[in-house]
């Protein structure tokens, strides 16, 4: 990072966020404070916040006291007789900006987004043949079609193209840190964390590991479990070097899922993962779909379950991130709560691909962590405030679903209606909070407390809507009939709480609200 | 309409539509004609196409051939020695600009437009006590707080700043004719009407019908059934009066739904309707919500079921729009197909409240027709493109649903898995084809036939991003990141056929992607 001609920068205006809560036994609100909070330009963490500081006068004093003197101000030195530069950052209350930390995507695959919105009719297992192993496969180099000598230099310049794309959607839709599925291509997995790196996006970045003959296909895949390890090895090591203290990009271990990898690799991946200090992130899917659950127990007829697979291989880790977990068994879920395992609910691609519901209320209330995901492209949209409105929605519809019947029987819960559903505060909760725990974070990213980066998002909903008293009098005769006010889709008139706004903003907004995106505190994102 | 200087207008481009077929037998399809079309200034009908005209040799020999000159040549009287002045419009092929029907909204509430994205966790009985009454309630004169003059001139401003932005949002959604139901008030309803006129929206407008007292709220119901009748007249009137041959603007007998209704008042709808000629059109809500149902079966014991209810008072008829019919009986669907009354499928409004999944697939099977509704503000978005989306997913989750399965075992049918999945062009086809058949207008909007309204849009997906071959080169550090290129979220790689783009425009696209709307052959949205 360059060195920045001021010590701090201090925002100043409405901050929204969610107070970190024990999820299963309480239920988070959406916290609103006014005032300011700074952010050291030496580390990109809050270095403290002062929520009295709103009206001019009082931030004046707050300037004063701290010896700040605006950067901007043209007599800068001296002006309040202040000798430590600040440069400052309002949120505009008339156009209903707010300061909200940044989104965390827990599971996207940055090679498919090509394919976004290019699903058919298709569920899990053929979609993976005929959309996504393709699309993949096209990330090896030009000179290595067979995907034979994964360390050869040259990734393809199309597969830096839509990795490139993928970093700059994904920040124009607020999305802070994410973890990213690549290929099995080493090349192309290096120059997505290089990316990921200039661009200033927090990310894991896994080389995707699959070598198992009998369900890859013959043009994309690991040639053998030594090859997958030696081969996710050399992305670490790139990783490593590119960021050495993982401040920014770190990698995680990624078998793609259990019916793609071998028993030797699922066995030499978990032992890889104890070889660092501290122990490597690994991500994989786990039940999302009728027919892979039924796979794997055809496939691993030793293990009692799909999520015993893993943890017969110590895959299951407090640093795991398991994708979907959409038909977990109860006995499942108390494994994997054991090993406090972490789950990405991703409603999008559970809707589209028709794999299901998960049971997210439920994995809360037994005290799993819980985050939210994209999953581009089996997800259709790369915004988590989508899947934020998708986690909504699916919760809505659980009580309809005998997956939900099913589960409540072996649990013997009461019945209650409705209590499956997620509110707003609760899906943003998942998107920012559950994020930050899914990915081991928690103490770092997803709110704005001291001593946390400073990941976030400048949200602008626009002002309210006026057209005068008579439209029908004032209206023009065609043309354009939308008038200036409100940002993209939502509509303000007015007599909105700033609850009501959040639930708006969630409901109708999208990238056009967001205004600006920081990583550690740098400017990663600006609406154009 | 004012007389325009140019006696057609000739559309050139890319044209997609969805031809007619009996969507019961036979699964629609996309079809993609290149060349040009033309359209009256007197009547704004389609007068002709020819899918040949698409070079610019065979265009000027298609003005040559009729004698045309374009309007905007300098030149324009002899440059071609034509005599006819037309008007041209071209879809940019290099922008990935198509012409596509308009959408119908086949269910919307416009005064609930304040409420959308809140609604909580409600459903939809506590829903409409807690957020609809409420709104609705407020848009009665400031001389008459009861409500009780409902022919009392002033509609309060507020009434029709919401109204006009209802018009002008879902006019850049690309929605070209709309079903409103309003409040109860006569003058409000009546500047809706006006409104829709003025703006050149295609509208059923509805005057609500709710004077049960034993349902509705003191502060928010018709005094009588007596007042519902004759407050629905004063509408009739006024819109006849409005748009003497609903070319463009029609009353439709609007009975909210059968627990708001007393007896009296359903019979007297009833007859209401037959006194026109033709028959007036009818639109109400059907089996939402299971509580609902329970409430109708309760309020109505003499009647077999909810669809019965309505039957039993002659509201069941061709004309009929039914919005939501997710809990029908296999009894109630044949009664409905049998009346030939139509379906309004409200998948975003069924997931927010959490009504449960509408079965469509089993309605077209057995011939009924289905159209798409945004039912504004219990659905979220005033988005018909939302809605197909909406209408895709849900059927995808179909299969999860237990309202499935007793529909399944109900009528003996084969479990076939996903067959329940709507496509992209089925759902497309309900947002076009579906609509108009809905609103009883199949033979003039919806597709692009000789003799239809050119009711239309015109949607720009933009161009293929190129960034170059090595954007780790070349990619600034910080600030704006998305190059232009994509125009919204609707991202171009290069390869895609064009099925392949609609599917990006419906999965990822939104009102940025479109550029222009026409109703009637006038333009009446055009993009900022």
């Amino acid at each position: 990072m360059m060195a920045k001609p001021y010590m701090f920068t201090v925002y100043r205006g409405t901050f929204i966020q969610l107070p970190r809560v024990d999820i299963g036994r309480t239920k988070p609100e959406l916290v609103c404070n006014r005032g300011s909070l700074w952010v050291s330009s030496a580390d990109g963490r809050i270095k403290g916040f002062d929520w009295q500081a709103r009206d001019d006068a009082s931030f004046q004093a707050l300037m004063t006291r701290n010896g700040w003197v605006d950067e901007a101000a043209v007599n800068g030195n001296g002006a309040n007789g202040g000798t430590v530069k600040v440069k400052i950052v309002i949120a505009n209350e008339d156009r209903n900006e707010f300061f909200f930390p940044g989104f965390i995507d827990t599971h996207i695959h940055a090679p498919q987004f090509p394919n976004v919105g290019l699903f058919g009719s298709s569920t899990l297992l053929d979609w993976l043949e005929k959309y996504t192993f393709p699309v993949e496969s096209g990330f090896g180099s030009k000179s290595d079609p067979k995907n034979q000598d994964k360390n050869s230099k040259d990734a393809p310049p199309h597969a830096l193209r839509i990795y490139d794309q993928v970093v700059a959607r994904t920040l124009s839709h607020g999305t802070t840190c994410a973890s990213y599925f690549a290929t099995i291509h080493v090349p192309a997995t290096n120059a997505l964390a290089a990316l990921c790196h200039l661009r200033g996006q927090r990310a894991f970045i896994g080389r995707v590991c699959m070598d198992n003959p009998d369900f890859c296909p013959e043009y994309y895949r690991d040639q053998s479990a030594d090859d997958s390890i030696s081969a996710t090895r050399s992305t670490i090591e790139y990783i490593h070097t590119l960021d050495p203290n993982g401040t920014l990009v770190k990698p995680i271990v990624t078998p793609r899922f259990a019916p793609t990898c071998t028993r030797l690799a699922l066995e030499g991946l978990g032992k890889l993962v104890t070889q660092y200090n501290p122990p490597l992130h690994i991500q994989t899917h786990i039940s999302e779909n009728t027919n892979e659950v039924a796979l794997v127990k055809h496939l691993f007829p030793e293990c009692p379950s799909y999520a015993s697979v893993y943890d017969s291989y110590n895959l299951l880790t407090p640093r795991t991130i398991l994708a979907h977990a959409v038909h977990l068994t109860a006995d499942e879920r108390a494994l994997i709560r054991k090993r406090d395992a972490k789950i990405s609910h991703c409603p999008a691609s559970n809707a589209a691909l028709g794999s299901g519901i998960a049971m997210v209320r439920v994995m809360l209330d037994e005290g799993i962590t819980v985050g939210l995901g994209t999953d581009v492209s089996g997800g259709y949209s790369p915004s988590i405030l989508e899947a934020a409105r998708q986690a909504c929605l699916s919760s809505r519809l659980l009580g309809h679903t005998t997956a939900h019947i099913k589960c409540k029987s072996m649990n013997g819960f009461e019945k209650t209606e409705g209590r499956e559903k997620l509110s707003v505060a609760e899906t943003l909760y998942l998107a920012t909070r559950g994020g930050a725990a899914v990915v081991d974070m928690a103490d770092e990213i997803g709110g704005f407390e001291e001593g946390m980066f400073w990941d976030a998002q400048l949200i602008e909903l626009g002002g309210v809507k006026d057209l005068g008293d008579c439209p029908l009098d004032v209206v023009s005769n065609g043309g354009s009939l939308v008038k200036p006010g409100p940002v993209g889709n939502v509509d303000l008139f007015g007599a909105e709480t700033w609850e009501e706004k959040i639930q708006k903003w969630v409901w109708s907004g999208d990238d056009r609200n967001t205004k600006a995106v920081w990583v550690s505190g740098r400017l990663v994102h600006q609406r154009t």
